[in-house]
């Protein structure tokens, strides 16, 4: 098996990583807390503003029968609401007075002996900026007391549809809830609008898990070398990430695919566990994140695992890449989603069709939704605490039927403080490249001819996160993206690049 | 923060590993089926040999409501019969004919799209090497076809109780399990009994998690520095074990403890994540191991982060060396582990008197069970596909009730084929060295004017995977042990060492 770093280490390498983790504000998470409960009392307007937003954290899972704990990470919208990082705790936030409440797990005496101090409720209260903390057996008590209209005190429980799981979200429960009134309808929804917008604060996070995981995408394409394993790529990227970012959690499964693994959408599972060997020819394509404080990236690069395009692999990047530039300069509040997706479809039949893989009409190929046979995924995704942030689509509205359209996660107008992955991509999916080539309305289209010689190629994903601002959007993600620039960092030029460079040998610029 | 690798690299570094990720051998669960049907087989000796041994395999979990996957690893049991590394399958084990049977799950079309090529059955027979694969959905009729008997076939399920964490393993469910007979109690003991001796293609795996994970604990402890974070550690060891040696998985959460934390015995979870800084004349007290098709390794490194021990940190260590070493020497066929771990603590109590932190007797010490708080934890446990590998309390057998020994996780005497962990330790831990100190019973053996030396000294762990053999024990982990063969690997000697050296400057031998 192929090893880097046992090859041509210069005596003067330059410092591994420019950057540091930076300080956590817990403030980001009370500034969360204010934003909902200004959303909440607005639509309460006419009600009385009593009762509590509660929400239930996240509890540690073991394997199956055994005592193997899995490294438990909160649940996203305790997490947004109170940034704790450990399990087992309740949260509350008095509609009121304002007054944020966290419940602590009491914890067994031997508990200092096998996992550590047992904290006081007074370092949780400093560490998470709440008004107050008690322990989870207290809950019903601590509740009454301080509600202050009459009758049973109302809790707004979390309960409601995640768009993209199609799983609904558990509701908070503990013992002597029955002696509450509860409502399970008016807080999922409004949190969830509340998630969608990011504060300077959780860009910065959003920032810095891009920063860290840019980087270590161009040290994974600058130790890529024919003959690794695709897991080499996925060591590279998590130990980068970890090392110098301090993030130990990924916002989702390292898909490292390279060859024809490259058209599945969702490799690198435990069934397809980028394990295959890197041959000379191939095209990679990585899709990995990082996440730092809940808060992650989703990037994708695609690039020549021997550093050099060919010109069929041009023809097919440079596609997606005109997509993906497209969409980023039409970005803008009020821009539709569907519109931004059909904008990467065009562009992307166009090149083709340059290319000579398709032939007629790029409108016509539009009306036969040609586009979601090369990129049957959406366009891209709301990403903050999940990787597939919620909000996508309000209640009420309703998903596109059409193939390709189905797929997106959401169909909103874009608005000022959204962040958002643009992903474009272009796959040889046999599956839906042979139903189309028999399909009357398509075959039309297709050269199959021309087509015959990519398969087997995969595919190309250009992903990068950007966020929407009051006249466009900022692209977070800082990795190279021409041809050239990938070619010259695979040749060991720093980045970014200190100059400008010719395009690569191989490519005709379209 | 301290960035390793951006300094000393010399021209002529060695190739990072000598290892490379092993084939996997399938026959090895083919043997595991082999003997759970022959010991089943004799159980049910006046019973008619017929039925199914009938398992259910893990299933994919997301994280609560959302769409993240987390990286699925397959059910222990399940692993052990079968192998199977993907999620959604069922396995029998036809008692009449042995014949083994695969049952895997019918995926949706587009799967193909998403998550990759649908695989035929006949690719999961060859793979797993079982005689039969049928789809999940066919299970209730291939089994009453197959049934040799007469009325509703007999299913044994697995359901039992898992000693290390007081959990009973979940008995197989499937649509149409009514119609079958079943039986919850015959399987369990008899399949965990069967995992606690290793065939050799078992000990291979688990030789080369321990190989691969050994090579990463010298390379973590060269490469660890003053002013790293703990976390540094565990992505340097994470790296290694996945770039190295192919395994995506470790056997547990790693505990990278240095300082106080390193009397913490379960360190680095959620609620302490390995985030400390490394301060000079730090211990470092790394517990890590990987886990290679599914066999772990579990492997504990103690050192100071300076690379010089002190003499203070040599009085520890070497007692808790000293009980490694003569445990190692005294472990063969017929010993029972309650007596290996006393003789650890003897070898303790008697270094720590040595060592004029102890005053009186030992014998006297022993009986009053001092050893438990300087050693709270067992000796060691079971290793195999779980970390606490089951098996450790037979049917009936009971747990010991003294202090120290009711942490064991067997009570068993030893046999040929055991896998077992050696991993004695010596701690200050204030929860139990203070009430020791006010009971009459124990406090008249402390000398708390030598012991308050050790207020935030942290502790010593020195953990082996040993293998039983007939006539004594293999030492399956290969780490510097000696405080001078740990000195001289962390001042960048290569290892194994070359040439034996004297003995560390601070440290007098024992």
């Amino acid at each position: 098996m192929a090893r880097p770093g046992d090859s041509s280490i210069s005596m003067a390498s330059p410092p591994p990583s420019s950057l540091s983790p930076p300080l956590i504000p817990m403030e980001l998470h009370e500034i969360n807390r204010v934003k909902l409960l200004h959303s909440l009392r607005e639509h309460l307007s006419s009600s009385p503003l009593q009762g509590f937003i509660f929400l239930q954290g996240g509890e540690e899972q073991t394997r199956h029968c055994t005592d193997h704990t899995e490294l438990f990470r909160q649940e996203s919208y305790f997490a947004y609401l109170f940034g704790v990082r450990e399990p087992g705790f309740y949260g509350a936030i008095d509609i009121a007075t304002g007054d944020s409440i966290l419940f602590a797990p009491r914890l067994p005496e031997d508990y200092v002996v096998w996992l550590g101090e047992i904290k006081p409720l007074s370092f949780f209260k400093e560490r998470y900026m709440v008004s107050l903390v008690f322990y989870t057996d207290e809950i019903p008590k601590v509740l009454h007391d301080r509600f202050q209209g009459s009758g049973r005190p109302l809790l707004f429980l979390l309960h409601g549809l995640n768009t993209d799981s199609n799983k609904f979200s558990k509701p908070a429960d503990f013992e002597g809830i029955e002696k509450f009134k509860t409502d399970m309808s008016i807080l999922h929804p409004i949190i969830a609008e509340c998630r969608v917008f990011k504060s300077d604060m959780e860009l910065a996070l959003i920032q810095f898990a891009n920063d860290i995981s840019s980087e270590a995408h161009v040290e994974v394409m600058r130790k890529t070398r024919v003959g690794m394993k695709e897991y080499q790529l996925e060591s590279m990227f998590l130990h980068h990430t970890y090392m110098y970012g301090g993030c130990r959690h990924c916002s989702y499964t390292c898909i490292c695919a390279t060859g024809d693994n490259s058209s599945v959408l969702h490799y690198g599972h435990a069934a397809a566990p980028n394990d295959r060997t890197l041959e000379d020819g191939d095209l990679a394509l990585l899709d990995m994140g990082a996440e730092y404080h809940f808060y992650g990236s989703d990037i994708t690069c695609s690039f020549p695992v021997n550093g050099k395009f060919t010109s069929d692999q041009c023809l097919v990047y440079n596609a997606v890449l005109s997509a993906h530039d497209a969409v980023m300069s039409s970005i803008r509040p009020g821009v539709s989603w569907v519109d931004m997706h059909k904008l990467a479809e065009r562009f992307i039949l166009e090149s083709l069709k340059k290319g000579c893989l398709l032939v007629g009409e790029v409108d016509d190929m539009m009306a036969e939704r040609l586009g979601a046979v090369f990129m049957p995924h959406g366009l891209g995704h709301f990403l903050g605490i999940d990787t597939h942030d919620p909000g996508g689509y309000l209640k009420g509205s309703k998903r596109p039927l059409e193939s390709g359209l189905r797929s997106l996660r959401t169909s909103r107008e874009l608005q000022e403080g959204m962040v958002i992955t643009v992903e474009p991509g272009c796959y040889f999916i046999d599956a839906l490249l042979n139903p189309a080539m028999q399909s009357s309305n398509t075959s039309k289209f297709l050269n199959c001819g021309e087509i015959s010689r990519f398969q087997g190629f995969g595919g190309v994903r250009i992903e990068s996160d950007v966020h929407v601002t009051a006249d466009g959007c900022v692209n977070m993600t800082k990795v190279p993206r021409q041809t050239w620039e990938i070619e010259a960092v695979m040749a060991g030029q720093s980045w970014p690049l200190k100059n400008e460079q010719p395009c690569s040998e191989n490519c005709v610029e379209s």
